[in-house]
């Protein structure tokens, strides 16, 4: 990475990539599950990009195409969904996967690998998947305990770098330090407060940024994706400012990251080369 | 549209369905998109009604007689619940109809098409929906993006004028006026802020709304419709009282749906023929 | 019940299932209605618990047996679900069911019928749900208005009695006071406040929490029944000092669940021995 990739750098480059969402407004084709979608969906908008819940596998041709990133993800999977998920990641527009509780069953586990096969721009998921999913077994996560991570995000990190490797997207591994990785560079943002994880599909709402943020910078997934985690924790943080708790927090980050501005992006994300 | 119909009488009009909801509680059938079903049925609690969000096309016999109206949207519209919202549209009751997105696919479009023949009540739209469907063609959606308009309402109303004469439907327009007609008449509703359209759904659910208002006033869609419309517009201004972006709006536009007094919305409902 | 089953008593207890959910965070398989995956997800995640939305029957096998619990809620139920359902309630871990609507269709109360027979351990609803399900007839509930609740909980109590002694389930019946009963003992828990009727799903959120309790309580679903329903009925209690109408409530309601202590709940859990 670069030298001038200084803390400065990556503030200027996530309220850039924030201002162009804003002023392009994606449309963001989400197939994701069915707890997350107002989250997800109020996440977008608040950032300024279009959302769109669409599923239906007839209708992935017409529409797919038309769409600057495409966001999968599998918490309520079902097998009447999937193939419109395949379908929608082989439609040539840039799409990020959350495989969430990767390792909830053997056919989810399958169906990840697979969705893994079709390219994604980004994975981004917690520690315990990030860690299932490169061990590519859900009978490898002894410790496995529902969407709920429980490992570090630091634990998962020599296995994110082998999954980007294998697979070619940038994986994103979420934790008190989110860090990204293509398998050779390791960036890590640290914007959030602990209280977001008692927020239900706050993973899967940042994971719908991330699409957004990709949508408006498609030639460099591991910035975007970086900087989307950042501006999603910085939210969070100003949020918590006004919080009392879960839910008002989840009221107050939603009203943050509609409001940011570029004082405060500039000057309160924190990402930074690590390795 | 008679000499009588002032401002006033339209508050009043609009006072008397609010209450009427409030004092009878009619039972709303919604078979709406994934992203809405929480706002849309807080929405209907709010104003006094009582939400079903029944999908299940075995249910609809038993069930769908026994509602005051029913609500059909599109928004995750899917081969499996097409059936239902048929049967539910078929079973008798005065309905209502969101084409969401409905250029976002030749199937969907299709499905629009084949529910509009089974005679809503009502239409309710924004300006990109009320365009496509009056053209009947999703290719002629040339500047179709995703589920947000592109168009403003009154671009749509002669659109809007026609789709009302050839479906026998009251249609409504929404945008910063919402236009109601039922192909001669057009009444302007202009209550609401623009903030709203940054939470995902709220058209969504004043569609429910505009059911609910149906069913306690099934002899006058047009009145009901843009009685509905005003009504949730107003609660919008109220909560953006004490907002601070588009998920505090949310929760006081609710909040403030049920708080609706006597004097209140017969002041500051804007409603007025417009030709 | 002993007569050492004091108000003191009932309040140490309710804490110490509290704090049990909060150490273990038990795994709370859903297979819950749409409408409700949002407010019953956080309000788990607020008590401590871990919930997981998953109904894909391919995924059960693996998954469901290694959940401390499950809920199964009929509220949006469909053909292709009830399998997920069935085989959840078959496998081994303690279940809850909330039988919405049970009266809705010959289909739905058939539905919930067969359920009842794979052994809940608790049963928990509305008067109206516990009435129609007890009398074994949609026909029966010729008072029948939807979700809601056209009785009281106390008319449902005989009712309930009758249906506990023949399932075998606890039998929860909401109100403005819930009464749970073995079919011989009838314990009344009074917390709560009405305007939660007026926020969609409380209900909901309330049995899924009680599968929570019952997760750290397996042995005992009379008194985790019991303490859930005053935990989530106090934690309404202290949102309504905060709200101004229901979707502050909402908000207030799981800040108020995730911020409960040891002095608030002891003193102000109101639970007593009926009969």
């Amino acid at each position: 990475m670069d030298e001038e990739r200084t803390a400065a750098w990556w503030g200027q480059r996530a309220w850039a990539l924030l201002s162009a969402v804003r002023a392009r407004a994606p449309l963001v084709q989400c197939i994701t599950n069915l707890v997350s979608m107002d989250i997800a969906a109020n996440a977008l908008l608040a950032a300024g990009a279009s959302p769109a819940m669409l599923h239906c596998l007839r209708e992935v041709p017409d529409f797919t195409p038309r769409c600057g990133a495409v966001c999968v993800n599998v918490g309520t999977l079902s097998e009447d969904w999937l193939p419109s998920m395949r379908a929608a990641a082989s439609a040539g527009r840039p799409w990020v996967l959350d495989p969430v509780a990767a390792a909830a069953s053997d056919f989810r586990m399958e169906a990840c690998l697979s969705l893994l096969a079709l390219r994604p721009a980004v994975v981004r998921g917690n520690a315990s998947e990030i860690l299932a999913l490169a061990s590519r077994s859900a009978a490898a996560s002894s410790t496995f305990k529902g969407v709920d991570s429980t490992h570090d995000s630091g634990d998962a990190l020599q296995a994110a770098k082998a999954l980007a490797r294998s697979t070619g997207a940038v994986v994103a591994v979420s934790g008190a330090v989110d860090y990204i990785t293509d398998g050779a560079q390791v960036v890590g943002a640290s914007n959030g407060v602990a209280l977001m994880q008692k927020i239900t599909a706050t993973g899967c709402a940042v994971t719908a940024l991330v699409a957004a943020f990709v949508a408006v910078e498609p030639s460099d997934a591991l910035v975007a994706a970086a900087c989307a985690l950042a501006v999603f924790g910085l939210a969070g943080e100003i949020g918590m400012e006004s919080a009392k708790g879960p839910a008002s927090l989840r009221v107050h980050l939603i009203d943050a990251l509609y409001g940011l501005d570029e004082q405060t992006v500039t000057s309160r994300v924190r990402i930074s080369l690590q390795s």
